[in-house]
């Protein structure tokens, strides 16, 4: 639990495909209107992803390629709202923070400069542990 | 832990392969095997499982169909039960809840009578943030 | 948190590719530096890296395989140390614990003479649901 008596959600987003993407961000938007703190680190195919132009491209894993043409004309006939549109509404709840792993950029040669402005902050595992151990719920995704 | 006073495990089945489906299952066995509760929310794949007919077609992943058919056999040989047949016997346990995630019904077409019976309730991520956040353990599968 | 007062971080590995594999070692790298206890439990794909030789061959999976080669080419350059390595390292602290799940070594024909050296314990998800239920961070990777 936060210091401030509120809950608290950790995610580790490692998957950087549609449906993992669209998992993360709606356990945070609940969370957050549950008036819970939402803490999402964005690491390897996750991190690639926080790459500007990156997630609006986001498609299906290769298992379900075949489904992703017609879920993403299902998305669009719904109103549904992307990835990154979910993302800044998120933000503008002022409880959403988003840590880019800095190994992981490393390892792509991703630069700070390349990263969506919504990015709070880059830190390594450390700080995802950290955050993660005083969390009332922590996934992997 | 519950009010109960019983430890519970709380996962997402987000996964829709028998890999997937064979890890759930067995977490969920275990766990009521050892006089815990066992809470899934079945989402995106996971929830496709939920339809009537569909988990007795679970394959392997992209990555590792080309093991699928043997696998199938040696779990034959093995008379290992199906995945189905595992949450049947799951569900007498009474130990069991089974929650099938209203978005995902959505936005896969997905309507109440198409669902297995086993299913206890159709609900939102703040049914499951809710369970997670008093859970021992939290896993995203 | 554990009874000698160190916090806690449950891992199961049940990916078997380079990502997932190098995801569950830096979270246990990060966490020993951190004086907490790393607790993995290696099953179904992540089994079968324990057993010898199989983690050296490690690859990405299907949604990404057109980017192996450039990945392994990178780590190469950066010098990074390979999962086995890391491993290696992680076992001479002596804050790490890795357990073998004993169903998927019956599943996939794996023998204890089989797995490499590194592996404390071969047990069932008895023993990982217990070590977790105690833990401060749990996650599935």
């Amino acid at each position: 639990m936060s210091k401030n008596g509120r809950k608290k959600l950790a995610l580790v987003v490692q998957g950087g495909t549609l449906d993992k993407l669209y998992c993360a961000f709606i356990l945070a938007s609940t969370a957050v209107a549950m008036d819970m703190e939402a803490h999402l680190y964005f690491t390897f195919w996750g991190l690639n992803m926080l790459a500007k132009g990156s997630m609006e491209k986001a498609g299906l894993p290769a298992t379900y390629k075949h489904l992703e043409e017609k879920m993403k004309e299902n998305l669009k006939r719904m109103k549904y709202p992307t990835p990154y549109e979910m993302l800044k509404r998120l933000k503008q709840s002022g409880s959403l923070k988003i840590y880019a792993c800095s190994p992981s950029m490393e390892m792509f040669g991703i630069k700070r400069e390349d990263l969506i402005p919504e990015v709070d902050e880059i830190a390594g595992a450390a700080t995802f542990l950290e955050v993660a151990a005083n969390s009332d719920i922590t996934l992997f995704i």
